[in-house]
């Protein structure tokens, strides 16, 4: 399956096929320079594959985890592109999950000003979630992607079947980030859910598709494309004030996503499949520093934070609510039906 | 006088008139927090009557010089405006020379993704040159601007009365740089420079005007902006392996330029412009550091090195050289008439 993303002057295809990764460079310009970026928590068996492809490719393997998402990193990588002899011709390659995307992307977005950018998604969070839409970043101590750039890629990469070696926890983080595509747009991909055995490789054309469609209205966020944060703010600030180590992404959206969900039927039927796909429930976390949090995180302004909030599958209202009802919400149990009251 | 650089959705105002400093920011929306970025070697004066004019305004002072254009001063500005509680709808503003420009509009163009830039170029070679066209950066190491972005201002404000406190070598560093322009684009400007007494906010407007249309043509240098570079290929590599220390960049620009004019009389003529303003003669440089730095310096690639050559006053050439051809050049004397022979 192959889809365009469309934005005028920085439109790009996305190819989702079974074994594509194989093959999917050989139709690149063999006279430039490739610098692939990817973690070590990428098997060498998808990375040999990438560097295979390419006469003229470098690869840098950098520490697995978010906490690479920092200056240092950043830094480092594009002193070894420079070594490597890269000039504004040449192109970066990303082969891992979100965090090689946002590191790579945001290196390709300020090497010389802006490089070419691929992307080969190899979590299924990443595949069908952040390796669209061309969002880049790194961290800023706690405060997560505050340094970064809106750098769309050339051609995005996915191949479902780099999802054999993938931590079945980092799956479960994955199909959180696709439900929360179904419960704010699409019920047919939320029913799927529903399902005795949902189909993976439907479930990810469904949602990058989605995703297309948010990113082409909205391409530098400054509205529709904001709806995507359902379950982020508290979900974000869950993760941040675990200091990056406790929770997957994945596992934090699908936690924050609860606490929007104002019909107390459609969130049991929720919390039922969350509970199914095996993912943890929200744990005794530390409410003021979790609210700080929330405070100190981007999408804070001083008179109230938007939330995205879902009554029934497939439908959003986005509203603006005072940092109390955050407060309130966080000291709640947000297992009982009636948190919102 | 006011113009207009037009590109499409990022169109923005100049404003070049003496005085304007005291007021200029007076229609700015209050109700947005504003992140002044300047450097120690602007007077306070100046300083202060930018502050004045803000309500809500953090003003953070770097040092001096082309070192703070570094990884280090980098990330501490990012910190100090997350600090500041500064959000994705506040904005930064530039009071200083061209590291400020470049440094400040990174950190705009990267805060959050990028954020609105206002920029108030404080010396004559950023008034006259980097204010104006988008290219923002940071250095890494030795390597001049290879970390950057392209980041148009909101609108850019010069007062050629701040000039008054500017180090007159650095005034002369300046009217290099029109020079350079005159040279390429604009018999008239160059013409300036033969009278007993050039007027200098005529030349500013001149050269900005021309920067405006050479921008304008090409936002993101993948042509004619190149041009701009007359001067800088052997300017950037003399001023590279002294590690910014000794030269200022248009001492250096108007160091280069000497090399690219094969006319021996064009050339006696342009050497004696230069005495005139009192720019310092080419010294006796490292051959081989000077050659290395060209190399690796980001203009160039495995074949050969675009050079800009200029022939008669107004017009010029691109030639890609051979490394030979370069590595000749600065074995020779440019001084002497055959250098090109």
């Amino acid at each position: 399956m192959e889809m365009t993303v469309n934005l005028q002057d920085h439109s790009y295809p996305i190819q989702i096929k079974s074994g594509i990764l194989k093959n999917c460079l050989k139709d690149l310009n063999p006279n430039r320079r490739y610098f692939v970026i990817s973690d070590s928590g990428v098997p060498a068996k998808w990375q040999n594959m990438v560097m295979e492809q390419l006469e003229n490719g470098t690869l840098f393997v950098f520490e697995q985890g978010e906490a690479s998402k920092c200056f240092d990193q950043y830094q480092k990588i594009m002193e070894a592109m420079a070594a490597s002899g890269m000039n504004r011709k040449d192109a970066v390659i990303a082969v891992g999950g979100g965090v090689a995307g946002d590191l790579a992307g945001f290196c390709a977005a300020t090497y010389m000003r802006g490089i070419d950018f691929y992307n080969i998604p190899t979590t299924l969070l990443s595949q069908l979630d952040s390796s669209v839409g061309g969002k880049t970043a790194i961290d800023l101590g706690t405060l997560k992607n505050l340094v970064g750039a809106f750098w769309q890629p050339k051609a995005v990469w996915i191949d479902p079947q780099v999802l054999e070696t993938l931590d079945p926890r980092q799956l479960k983080a994955g199909l959180a980030e696709a439900l929360k595509m179904g419960l704010i747009l699409d019920e047919e991909l939320y029913r799927e859910f529903l399902k005795e055995e949902p189909r993976l490789e439907w479930i990810i054309q469904r949602a990058v598709d989605l995703k297309r469609k948010v990113v082409e209205e909205d391409e530098k966020e400054l509205g529709l494309r904001k709806i995507l944060n359902f379950g982020h703010t508290i979900g974000h600030a869950i993760e941040s004030s675990y200091e990056h180590h406790d929770y997957l992404h994945g596992e934090c959206v699908a936690m924050g996503m609860l606490y929007f969900l104002k019909d107390p039927a459609l969130k049991e039927q929720v919390i039922n499949i969350v509970r199914k796909l095996g993912l943890p429930d929200v744990p005794c976390f530390d409410q003021d520093a979790v609210f700080e949090a929330l405070v100190h995180d981007k999408k804070g302004s001083a008179k109230g934070i938007d939330a995205i909030l879902v009554d029934r599958p497939g439908s959003f209202q986005i509203e603006s609510l005072p940092l109390d009802t955050f407060q309130k919400l966080l000291k709640g149990n947000v297992y009982e039906e009636h948190i919102w009251q």
